[in-house]
């Protein structure tokens, strides 16, 4: 097939459809402010930018604004790039054609809680921990936790997970409708709110990952479940990361019931003893982070079971002495990427890289990784959310240093590259956004690649939705 | 947007595809057999069936034959209609526009088992329940469990589930990838074999409730998990289906860790004691059936907490004696729409229809469709995965009575219609099919709808793929 060559709009189009939302939205509903162009346009914690900002920044309010910007963006050609935390690492949101990019700030609330149906209606600039805050009264909690600032418009692009995943899965298994601004601006609803159903295509599973190439999301239900009645936190040492990851891969297939299984490098756990947010030292070297929860005879069983399993590969197993230090270990581990970055030198940057590979070989291609990271010679670290064969590598470095810059654009085609040879993935959770476009296609091939265009093509013939993420 | 208006080869150009497929792929490859026609294109259990039958069967022995048969069937716009078990309920595979069937019975191997990674690669005419006794040596199994006899493709096809998706939830959340044979014959493979993955669309997921008509899964590979190490079934009778409905709600709204729960009504009881599976005569009243899984201390806590949220609602709670009452107790359940069937007199048909709804309206649908089907005066009763929000009304009637056809179809409808108005769909695990079009256009709207049917356009744009279907 051949590669579509979209047309977008003129320096006039562009002017006309800036005049013509703020004639139906209001003054303030669009900038063009600099600061606002730069600050929505480039991340410093991304592994890649655009080489251009967006042309303006939208703020609407409601799904009939986002309508409305739409049909006029549609009528005059002009890219449209939605935004809601900026915390993607694949310049998922990045203004690669220009154009208008959304920031939906204004579209953050809670619509309505629906307690007794365990499920919520939310606008997509709802950060995920400010939700789980509100909500704490009802019992009830959503599980989905990515980094801190998430907010789940952008958790629905990316079909993102975090700590979580390994027992409660992944984004597309909490949400139950999306509201979906298509891209000529009309406004479907992908399901009523039923937990189950088969009627029709899975619209609502379409949307999510698709990083807002085929419709801008502006309201989700989620469903929500009881917070566990009891929670226990255990961390494990080991003498080097090969036993942590067969160790790991030993209670993942016990079936061991587990919430989360987290694995930190010795340089992760370095981190966590610089940030300093513990109250304590840890040891460092690779370690294992466990979360138990249930009722407490649930969680005393995983724990036995887990402590037996673990045993001949472990140095040291030990449970968080309280609530407070195993909230605050958890907290550590959520910010480690935040963590590492402050504690970069000046002028440094950082390339986090994501994949994912079928649970047995997940010994072998940390190992080779981690040697290969090690060979860089900067501060570079492995992190992973293991019992999903997922994994991290987080690498400091000057990109300022072509010769540096280059090495480590190596050693993370690499570890990629490693990953789709043992038949996983080039991206577990983070997206393919502009980063990963090539691997995409070399992990599923042009016809594949080709379906997704087609459907593409299908809802978005002119090619204004986030243009230049996923596939060319 | 206006309803395609696909053209279909004449009898003529069926004649040279038939010829060309056996060309290609040998005399036995496709059959013209009358009987064989009716068989796949007629069945007595499904609500609804099409007035015409395919016009030839074909066989194809591996992906590459079904990709040929795809390129002869394009060339000649020759419609496809995917086989596998035949136990769907709402004409899924019915020849609504004739063409050729296309039955998988050739392939029903298991590909290959990855006992390390925890997946298993099977052909599409493998039955669940044959899986699960093959696989029964790693100590992994397949957890969703819809009708006996149903198989792999047709379980992708409908999106399907059964009494174990309140915990596992349903056939989305167990497909790792697909190989599907797209309308033209290409042959495409959704992913590789990551666990978890944020690569570009979900197109498992898209395929998956399609009903075929997007491709035809030829290879699908499943996610298993290990079997639990204890298991405990628990029989709740109450003194109403109100009651029973509640009872199940406390238990789900307090996140119990149940395995199942299963509602049968008095009417199923009495179909499960005249079955005589279960070597004992049960209470014929609203009943749950309950299974509790894990280790031992979970299966006591979760089991203690549900008996405790019931209690105000309950006649009697007790266990099954041992591990084959539980056994047989749960055949009895799965068996259900066969025994009642078996049971109706000469010449009655049944309809079955599959609603589900947001968890707190369940006691109020519940017992408005049970008066409704009480007052029809035939033999009906009511079943659920209730735990799902998701039910089953099964009505034996006289079709050739055009009165009492047009009694039972007004209460299916009535249920289908009350569903909806509690923000639910129109089939939780059964599809749409030819039943349920109407339906679907009236759960979603009509942009939502053009939503799938541009999609379906995007990859099959001549509408070979099982035609009539979903939506028109």
């Amino acid at each position: 097939m051949e590669k579509p060559t979209p047309t977008y709009g003129s320096k006039q189009d562009f002017e006309k459809a800036v005049a013509e939302i703020q004639t139906k939205l209001g003054q303030d509903s669009i900038s063009t402010d600099e600061d606002d162009l730069h600050q929505h346009g480039y991340s410093e914690w991304s592994s890649i930018n655009a080489d251009r900002l967006p042309l303006a920044i939208a703020y609407p309010q409601s799904t009939e604004e986002v309508s409305e910007i739409a049909k006029t963006c549609h009528r005059f050609r002009i890219p449209m790039n939605p935004y809601s935390g900026g915390s993607s690492l694949e310049a998922n949101f990045a203004a690669a054609h220009g154009g208008v990019t959304i920031d939906f700030v204004f579209m953050n609330r809670i619509v309505s809680v629906h307690e007794d149906d365990m499920d919520v209606v939310v606008q997509p600039a709802l950060q995920w921990m400010e939700l789980n805050e509100k909500l704490q009264s009802t019992g009830l909690f959503f599980p989905v936790d990515p980094g801190p600032s998430a907010m789940i418009g952008g958790m629905v692009g990316t079909n993102c997970s975090g700590t979580n995943a390994v027992h409660y899965g992944t984004m597309k298994d909490w949400v139950i409708n999306l509201t979906v601004v298509l891209a000529d601006g009309r406004i479907v609803k992908t399901r009523r709110r039923p937990r189950k159903t088969s009627a029709g295509y899975n619209l609502t599973g379409l949307f999510i990952g698709s990083e807002g190439t085929l419709g801008l999301v502006t309201e989700v239900t989620l469903k929500l479940c009881p917070i566990p009645e009891y929670t226990r936190v255990g961390v494990v040492t080991f003498p080097d990361i090969g036993n942590a990851a067969t160790a790991a891969m030993e209670v993942i297939r016990k079936g061991i019931q587990i919430q989360c299984i987290e694995l930190m490098d010795e340089v992760q756990m370095n981190v966590v003893n610089r940030a300093g947010g513990t109250s304590r030292v840890w040891k460092e070297s690779p370690t294992l982070f466990f979360k138990f929860s249930g009722t407490s005879g649930n969680v005393a069983d995983s724990a036995k079971l887990a402590e037996e399993a673990i045993q001949p590969y472990a140095d040291t197993f030990e449970f968080a002495k309280d609530d407070d230090e195993a909230r605050k270990l958890w907290s550590a581990r959520k910010e480690s990427l935040w963590s590492m970055i402050a504690l970069g030198n000046e002028g440094s940057s950082v390339w986090t890289t994501d994949v994912a590979v079928p649970i047995s070989r997940l010994k072998d291609i940390i190992e080779l990784s981690k040697k290969e990271m090690e060979d860089l010679n900067v501060f570079a670290g492995i992190i992973g959310h293991i019992g999903d064969g997922n994994f991290h590598g987080i690498i400091l470095h000057d990109k300022n240093e072509p010769d540096e810059r280059r090495r480590v654009e190596q050693c993370v085609h690499n570890m990629v590259r490693r990953a789709l040879d043992m038949d996983g993935t080039c991206t577990g959770e983070h997206g393919i956004g502009i980063g990963k476009k090539d691997f995409l296609l070399q992990e599923l091939g042009l016809d594949t690649v080709n379906v997704m265009r087609d459907i593409k093509l299908a809802l978005d013939p002119r090619c204004l939705l986030n243009p230049g993420k996923i596939f060319n």
